[in-house]
């Protein structure tokens, strides 16, 4: 048998990431012994997440493992609350029934903060001990990580940097609230500015119109701009952060709206401490990194995998 | 020579009030083996304090002081950045001098943070991991308080409540920004408010007419409850705490603006785990119970106190 290797599964509504690695620490990003992507199960995921953890592993000594779910995930249980876009996934004690199958620890944690854990460990964060995460797309996630490990707050719902209140009389979010900044950036809402103002498409559409000098476009980046600073100006006053790194499907194109609101940030910025406002950089693989990452943690706790 | 003592002083620009206990960590709040209030030394402020610590622990063994000081202070090197009220302070090396002085480790901590972690340690806020604790005065200091030690961001700053914007085209702050929450509910911004309503006399004189029913003295207590709670929405979804303990000069009263804003918090939270809102309960020795209790850190750390 070969080394102690632990498993990182990334699991989307159509496709799974996967990447392998050592369970040895590491001073740098966790090396992938083998990294690929298959399509999701979707009728009996543990079955079929099962045979993948199988089938990926069958030359190695599998001592832990982490799923990444996107959705809503009680960690301590291992249990997926709610998932959009995988209803088989609603409800299941993922961990607990993946781990009877595979006989090593599972752990169940929520994508995005797989993937933010990644960015402050080995990405884009990783000269900062204090690093915010904001990931930009339908919805925005923020994550508060220092030393690696993500603040979450007294109930787990810290960070929620897309449910600051930026437009008291705005319109209604989802959560309930008026005038989120969600309402103003998420994708849904940077679409419907565009439409209503005459432009056609998504978001990405806008930015290129905008590229193009459209002054429509201009006005929505601006009022963007300007949405994202007050809340990053009140997340410098409460959390105060080393880095903001940002990510997501909105920032993998150079985006003007943070590229506009760090100007207004440092303009505005009184007491404040400015932080660096970078762009992640492990792109796609992120959220398998960060899963490989917190399955070397799960194995260094519960196995002793320098034992390999 | 009797067991080893630490010593915790809470300076005022008046008055310095000491505490005396063993190095020896307790379950409970650390007992006073001493406890009082002297003049404070205004012209040679180590000399001054040194001669305190002398008197205060003749009878025992001294291990360690901390020194809550009102004003910016660099923990760090023990360094007094900045005290309003004790110029003689400004830019001194206090912790370095004053252990050259009693020939034992010295710290130097701001009274407002030494009093945040007597009350998450000790006093309101001892029952949950996960504290926020908020000071209403002339200023508005907040500190974010997790397993008893203060969550202070990436350069010292985070926790400001009181600089976030709640009223974006509101009055001009002292920190530069327009409409933090400071100018709408700090007691300055209070008498002003009332001034201007026709009403007489200091904050207080606000909430007794409050009592009373003036209708002027209500329009002023429902506009800084709404700030604050709106305050509090934002804390809510950036640092999710598991209890916000109020304390300071306006809250030793029962305070109206909080008692209403706890109520629009609860009302308008949506996604938000709405934690208890409670009073400080250790009143005006916090400051040195905190400072108490961080020197039996530094003596835990620096010198065994155990062996005492």
């Amino acid at each position: 048998m070969s080394d102690a290797v632990v498993l990182g599964l990334d699991v989307g509504g159509s496709s799974v990431k996967y990447r392998l690695a050592s369970a040895t620490p590491s001073e740098g990003i966790p090396e992938a012994l083998a990294q690929g992507t298959v399509s999701t199960p979707k009728h009996d995921p543990v079955a079929g997440l099962a045979a993948i953890a199988r089938d990926v592993t069958a030359l190695h000594r599998l001592v832990a493992v982490v799923v990444g779910i996107p959705g809503l995930v009680d960690e301590a249980s291992g249990t997926v609350l709610r998932s959009a876009n995988l209803p088989a996934l609603d409800g299941l004690a993922l961990g607990p029934a993946l781990s009877a199958e595979l006989e090593v620890p599972v752990g169940v944690i929520n994508d995005g903060r797989a993937a933010a854990v990644a960015e402050a460990r080995w990405g884009a964060g990783s000269r900062e001990r204090d690093v915010f995460t904001l990931a930009l797309g339908t919805g925005i996630a923020g994550s508060h990580i220092v030393d690696g490990r993500v603040v979450d707050g007294a109930h787990g719902i810290a960070g929620e940097l897309g449910h600051v209140v930026v437009e008291p009389s705005g319109a209604r979010c989802a959560c309930g609230q008026r005038g989120c900044l969600e309402t103003v950036i998420g994708a849904p809402a940077l679409r419907r500015a565009w439409n209503r103002a005459g432009g056609h498409g998504s978001p990405k559409d806008l930015l290129s119109a905008y590229e193009a000098g459209d002054a429509r476009a201009a006005r929505i980046i601006e009022r963007g701009a300007a949405a994202l600073a007050d809340a990053i100006l009140t997340l410098l006053a409460l959390v105060d952060p080393g880095v903001i790194v940002i990510g997501g499907g909105l920032a993998s194109a150079p985006h003007r709206i943070v590229e506009r609101a760090a100007a207004l940030v440092a303009e505005r910025a009184t007491f404040h401490r400015v932080p660096a406002i970078v762009p992640a950089i492990l792109g796609k693989w992120a959220g398998a990194v960060g899963a490989v990452s917190e399955a070397r943690e799960l194995a260094g706790c519960v196995v002793g995998a320098s034992a390999g």
